[in-house]
């Protein structure tokens, strides 16, 4: 059953979903972040049916996140790479992780961000790069870009105060 | 047509996608976290069947990422409200967020992320807690916890070389 089109929708976030696809996509995403560029690579660690690893990988090549790269000819096998985009999404991964291991892996998990240049547990958090803070901070707002555009200009509160309402989409 | 479970894998990501179940759920978050909480806030927001918002709110709820709050008797009406868990998301939204302004609304998009501070637009960036450094730096990369582990007690670069081929799950 094919669910509901996000891509029409124009808000990055409905964007981002309809390219990745499913949880699938998700999880190619994330071994293809962690080196792995071969279909038997991704279907064994995956446990994934041969159909569904090829529609999946052929939706992320189309949606320009991974490219297949020929590295034999008889018979012609394909390495599948991240591209620019593809790389790009190795935050939302990240964050995923950090959120999952927070709350769902209470007998803990497999995996771990190093920094290889110390040897050390990364702890990944999000700030915003313009003033330094943390993005928790309640200060940081989701806010429709008329409303944006406004702050910026300094427009009266009233303005803002109803936009809000507006929510971001 | 049920999908394969991800829950019983043991990867942070894949379990924190299970827990969200699809990508409406991440949209449900997304206008939870943007302060939404009542059914036909989110019914219009997202234009989405009654039957499947109802049923992806349950699963949020049952799943802990939400919580309903009884805010009328006749008829029973319920706010459905972000538990800690659900708050905790918010990174993971506005990093897709993020990768979705960037790469797929080149036409631009209606919500910013805004510093009510300073009225300024934000710039979510994911740094490690620990170095400073930006994540990005390829000097971090997933590793088993096996490997992990060792790493921080100095075990010999054999060893790490082995596991490191076994990537994160």
């Amino acid at each position: 059953m094919k669910r509901k089109s996000f891509g029409a929708m124009n808000c990055p976030v409905a964007r981002g979903l309809e390219r990745v696809g499913d949880g699938w996509g998700f999880l190619i995403l994330r071994d293809a972040l962690n080196g792995m560029t071969r279909f038997e690579q991704f279907r064994e660690h995956l446990d994934i049916a041969p159909t569904t690893l090829t529609r999946r990988l052929d939706a992320l090549v189309a949606e320009g996140l991974l490219e297949r790269r020929r590295y034999a000819e008889r018979p012609p096998r394909d390495d599948y790479v991240l591209t620019e985009r593809g790389h790009d999404f190795r935050p939302v991964v990240l964050t995923l992780f950090a959120w999952g291991a927070r709350h769902f892996t209470p007998e803990g998990h497999g995996a771990a961000l190093i920094d290889t240049r110390t040897g050390r547990e990364a702890d990944p958090i999000l700030i915003d790069a313009v003033s330094g803070r943390l993005v928790s901070d309640p200060a940081f707002k989701m806010t429709p870009r008329r409303a944006a555009a406004d702050a910026n200009r300094n427009a009266p509160v009233r303005r803002r105060g109803r936009d809000r309402k507006e929510v971001a989409s």
